[in-house]
């Protein structure tokens, strides 16, 4: 008989959804995946939103700690906090690296998270084809893009967002610039941003992380 | 001669940048403030982009610890993690309570932050009136609404987002709700979030901060 792993996550195979599979891949942690059905509205479901009171994905639910936890940089958070001791992943709760970390983390999850969901928003789903709209968001992905790429060019100890090694902030950026030609965004324009985003998803653990929610 | 404050505030009385000094009233930590000159573009000058490379208020300079920190969400735990040690306004570090301030504390800069002012930009801003982006985002912020009136119903131990005191998380959520009227949407409709804010904004140092930045 298999036993069940100690985390479960519930998500499904979206620019949020697939960061927390490339950090657990990275953490080398086992998980049961349930994945959430959006044509049914699953994720409005009772049952789940006990779980998950904003009826979104990802949620994580850790029974070796008894933390139900939803909202992605939450997620990220709580896991390196948990099981990234060496730091391996993350940085150390009070350093200057970690505030860095926790500022580009949340200007991820407040601005390119959902500038760009809007961008995809007006580009594909909206019934109406309004240029004010897709014009906005289009310059501010822009600009966003040219914020990451400004803190790349400012960090001399290698190409990630803070430090010399991989962070929840390069997991969490690497999730909503995936697939950004679909939104007609070219990073190419972003030299910076273009070798760092190549470089992250290079790693055999991201790889494998990128389709675990399939 | 009078001597600096080891803090300085570089903010304008925004949604986000009134959260800070509501913050540091309830810490009773003395700050500089200088007020960032949007229509000069100040924020967006050389020396400000050192700063916070968002190019975007608020940003704490705190050189009794050297750390400097932009995104409102990050500058106000970073000041509950430093100045914050009895736990008075934010819940400690590992707990149960502070993984739920956190997930709700990333749900408020992740969701109530954009779509709020989303609908602030179609309902003022933009050049022609949009219905469809205008229903789009008041929509959201009803549903938005409604996801915290539901957090309130779960908390058994007091009128607060999370546990029984205030925390990060209110003071996150208070920015945003404060001046609903302002998009036409009626608080009055989610009874228990009606209260909360009521009760929120008469803590004293609350009043103090909310027009600290005028």
């Amino acid at each position: 008989m298999s036993t069940a792993n100690a985390i479960k996550l519930y998500a499904a195979a979206t620019p949020n959804g697939i960061k927390i599979p490339i950090l657990l891949e990275l953490l080398g942690l086992k998980y049961d995946y349930q994945k959430i059905n959006f044509s049914t509205n699953e994720q409005k479901e009772d049952w789940y939103l006990k779980l998950n009171p904003n009826g979104r994905i990802p949620t994580l639910v850790d029974s070796s700690t008894g933390v139900t936890i939803g909202q992605t940089a939450a997620i990220l958070q709580y896991l390196t906090d948990t099981y990234d001791k060496d730091h391996k992943f993350s940085y150390k709760f009070g350093t200057k690296e970690y505030y860095k970390q926790l500022e580009y983390l949340i200007f991820s999850v407040a601005e390119q998270g959902p500038i760009t969901g809007q961008l995809g928003h007006f580009t594909f789903a909206a019934p109406e084809k309004i240029p004010y709209a897709i014009n906005r968001y289009s310059t501010d992905v822009k600009r966003i893009l040219g914020v990451f790429e400004l803190i790349l060019s400012r960090n001399k100890e290698g190409l990630f967002l803070v430090g010399n090694h991989i962070s929840i902030v390069d997991i969490s950026v690497l999730g909503w610039a995936n697939n950004l030609a679909r939104v007609n965004i070219d990073v190419n324009e972003f030299s910076l941003f273009s070798k760092w985003l190549e470089s992250i998803k290079a790693i055999p653990e991201v790889q494998k992380g990128l389709t675990a929610l399939n």
